[in-house]
């Protein structure tokens, strides 16, 4: 089946100048006539672990193979270029299959404009399994990193947060264009995307930046799905938004001035908000309605990335 | 374990001024004071496909999943600049195992130069799987390609061939310097690495460069491996040699000329042979003793990549 998949990717994929040599050699070369894609990221989803064989569309798999990509890309304001994607699949999967599940990667890449430069492509006896590379340029105004917030910033965060698992996990917009929008009306100090659950991902951005945060629990923007999960769970709304992960919104340190100019304008369509601030010190702390402060412990979603995580 | 896995890695790693943003954001960066690594390839090996678990030494294991991209990137003439990690776990499996695969990997790192710019760390129920992405920066005189083959060059070949499977699979040298010595020799028309075996990867090199191959069968560096096989397999070392797969061995297209002085140099370590010449037409012709010319069909050790085939 593997020579079969490839002469049928090889005739899928559209030729593209961002690519000195395309897929069908030792390696994949980028054109030196674009400038240099220098920010890799690269993570893998397993059935079981990040979506369940059965459950979801093959092509929906596919897709979230390379969007939770776009998603780190999008944590560094770096715009996607090229991508190679590792396919591991059980031997009961048939060619039509691997098809589905390709073909839903490549609509998502071909959305945001980005190649496929190679890839793998393995038969064992192994749950589906997808790994994928992204090479992306990084912004003129350098990438957005973790490390960057400083006190006083404000927290602002996109879309809405909570019940990730009820379908935005799989169905979710990576914010590749909202970043470069939001990099386009202000300075962004520290950014991270909501992989592991907003307590855990601002507690990476406080620890690298060596900061504390504030967050105030009455403007963290809870989503419908998290409501509809607190019915399940029987835990509120709010803890939904704040430890269920996979939301893949935009987690970000912007000076207060250019925050509240920001919120203003609300220039992209998922919604801005501001949920606290970055303060000297350490660790993270809630503010409720009574504006009572509280010590947390960040809690979340584990995935065990490293490096190009979540 | 994540967790603690990617604290020991993130320390673990030493700094290198080819990263401009290393482990622990949510991508890497690559510095833009170094020339663009713009030649990427990615392999996948699994457990029960690509090695056995129990078999190996686990930092043999992770040895491979470098090792086997780095032929990639020799096939090309590049140079390794850094790798990508993604690591999937059965759940036995210890926190010092996984350390174990990485010191394998980090080894071979540290040998050939290059550094682990980030990655991922699933456990899965899933057999042991590890996905290496590698960055290389290309050659001046450009990148060696399968599809620059011309009439008349002779069909040259580092090391020897066969019997992969009784160790050199796991332990082989990936031929990354022996591609930059025998480049400052001579000109490489064309160029593939051998894993998928000498007849199947030949096939490769015609079939882009639009030529046949005459291979000259008792001018086939047979290893003393593919003899040992052959006591196993009751077949002649010579079908080893064409067929095993995995010896990770270059194979080139160079002007008759220019492979006579190079064979006469002798530039490396592991050897130099001219086992036939490419001519117009198609397909692959085998050369017996007498004269006799056969034409033959690629065959060998299927692995089913694509893309950055091995």
């Amino acid at each position: 089946m593997e020579a079969e998949f490839l002469d049928w990717l090889r005739h899928r994929i559209t030729p593209d100048d961002r690519l000195a040599v395309a897929i069908g050699d030792d390696a994949a070369v980028l054109s030196p006539a674009h400038p240099p894609a220098s920010v890799l990221c690269v993570d893998t989803i397993v059935d079981g672990i990040d979506f369940q064989l059965g459950q979801h569309p093959l092509s929906m798999i596919g897709r979230k193979g390379l969007a939770i990509n776009l998603s780190d890309l999008a944590a560094m304001c770096a715009t996607p270029v090229a991508a190679l994607v590792s396919l591991t699949v059980p031997p009961t999967m048939t060619l039509e299959e691997c098809k589905q599940i390709y073909e839903g990667l490549l609509s998502l890449a071909d959305e945001y404009t980005l190649t496929i430069a190679g890839g793998d492509f393995t038969v064992a006896s192994s749950p589906l399994s997808l790994s994928v590379t992204l090479a992306g340029t990084p912004p003129d105004a350098g990438t957005w990193l973790r490390s960057g917030a400083q006190a006083g910033d404000a927290i602002v965060v996109t879309g809405t947060l909570g019940g990730s698992i009820l379908d935005k996990h799989m169905s979710f917009r990576p914010r590749v264009a909202e970043a470069r929008t939001i990099s386009e009306s202000c300075q962004v100090h520290a950014a991270t995307d909501i992989s592991d659950g907003l307590l855990r991902d601002l507690g990476n951005i406080t620890q690298a930046s060596g900061l504390a945060a504030h967050l105030e629990l009455d403007a963290i923007p809870v989503s419908p799905a998290a409501e509809l999960r607190a019915r399940e769970s029987g835990l509120p709304p709010l803890e939904h938004a704040l430890a269920d992960g996979e939301d893949f919104e935009l987690l970000m340190a912007i000076s207060q001035a250019e925050a509240v100019s920001l919120l203003e304008e609300q220039p992209i369509d998922c919604g801005l908000n501001c949920i606290g601030s970055f303060h000297a010190g350490n660790g993270l702390h809630t503010i409720d309605t009574n504006g009572d402060r509280q010590r947390v412990e960040p809690r979340g979603f584990q995935h065990g990335n490293h490096a190009s995580e979540r």
